[in-house]
């Protein structure tokens, strides 16, 4: 679906994987991860067992590096004989801990397309996981000087959408969503009445996969700079 | 400091242990910690090990139960044989599992002062913790619609509290910030600006303890319901 540009006053962004590299460093630990547990199993076992600890963990866990950590820990225990599993385990943590400390690397362009649009657009964040996480790489962005609003959630739905817009008393169809995740970012936006503009990234969590419709209320586009084209 | 009561129009309230009991669930859930190491470790040797873990982690991983959660299980790899911590391991995702699902139990009279407040005051929330965690406990205990402003923050100092009424657009000295913590609560909300009212509760977990100042800038009350005899 063609943007209604001229309606557009606030252009919102997802954050890890729109403005800055998150989900390689995840896959990455991954791999790390099941290398822990390779005599046990094959990568693709371990990489299913995994997944179903996190999507059993999800409504107590929620988002972010700490669950995903819990969750590893709580299948390395499941996998590995009780023996075997401290060195696994004091491995895992390093793991979680250097995945909070992760770089912040913005992806190509991120930093001078939002300068373009900042003196024509109110900018905004809106994203999900951990609160000290999100804040930490919003500082070390240095983007922070862009944003008027950033809102850090525990869940990107419908509802929550509709909410942060009702807060701002903004009329959603004035707001343009921003992102990579279809699931998260694109589809409840625009159910929520905003419009919406989807980059797609490889590397995507298997959780956040979810089908194309055939009449796409978004439009795709294949990097943040081509949001200047789309908009201006 | 007697308040001035005439120039409060937002009555800001901290979450746990001000609204409701989260203290006594932690105190419990470290007893049961130090039972696990208690062939290795005094109860008092295991409360230094696990509060120096905690410690050396809050920049990494921040405040709330899976924070906590990942420093036990931290501290259990430290003390116990590598033979023997699996099952112990097993037991502390289970403690913070329990712990993220605790019900809520409002503090006597939270319920009915909030709502006798609620016609003469604008209410809010200031809490910091895990996002999730924070947004369970708020909807289970049946006070959300009774607050205009809900803020989940990371941590609690002067900076942040300014933020948080800068944005509201409030004059701090008409904000009353009434928390459980001097630390968290009330010395970095009068120092922001806003008026406070302290009420001290037994349990604290160590690393919120203060001193009380000589001249405190705030007023102090011995329970919640104390706030209509000071306000009304």
């Amino acid at each position: 679906m063609a943007l209604n540009a001229k309606k557009i006053t606030h252009v919102c962004l997802d954050a890890d994987d729109t403005l800055w590299q998150n989900e390689p460093y995840f896959r990455r630990t991954e791999r790390e991860f099941y290398a822990l547990l390779k005599h046990k199993l094959t990568e693709r076992e371990a990489e299913d067992k995994l997944f179903q600890t996190e999507m059993a963990n999800l409504d107590t866990f929620g988002y972010g590096v700490k669950s995903f950590t819990l969750s590893m820990i709580q299948t390395a225990l499941d996998v590995l004989p009780a023996d075997e599993s401290a060195p696994a385990i004091r491995k895992i943590l390093d793991l979680g801990k250097n995945l909070l400390s992760e770089p912040v690397v913005l992806l190509p362009g991120v930093k001078e397309t939002l300068e373009k649009l900042a003196p024509n657009y109110h900018l905004a964040v809106i994203t999900k996981g951990d609160l000290l996480a999100q804040e930490r790489k919003l500082e070390e962005s240095g983007l922070l000087p862009l944003f008027g609003r950033v809102e850090i959630v525990s869940k990107k739905d419908t509802s929550v959408y509709r909410s942060i817009f009702r807060a701002w008393n903004v009329n959603p169809e004035n707001i343009l969503m921003v992102g990579n995740s279809l699931k998260s970012d694109v589809l409840p936006a625009t159910e929520a009445g905003a419009q919406g503009v989807w980059i797609p990234c490889e590397d995507n969590w298997k959780h956040e996969e979810t089908e194309e419709p055939e009449n796409p209320p978004y439009t795709k586009i294949n990097a943040l700079t081509d949001l200047l084209t789309v908009l201006l």
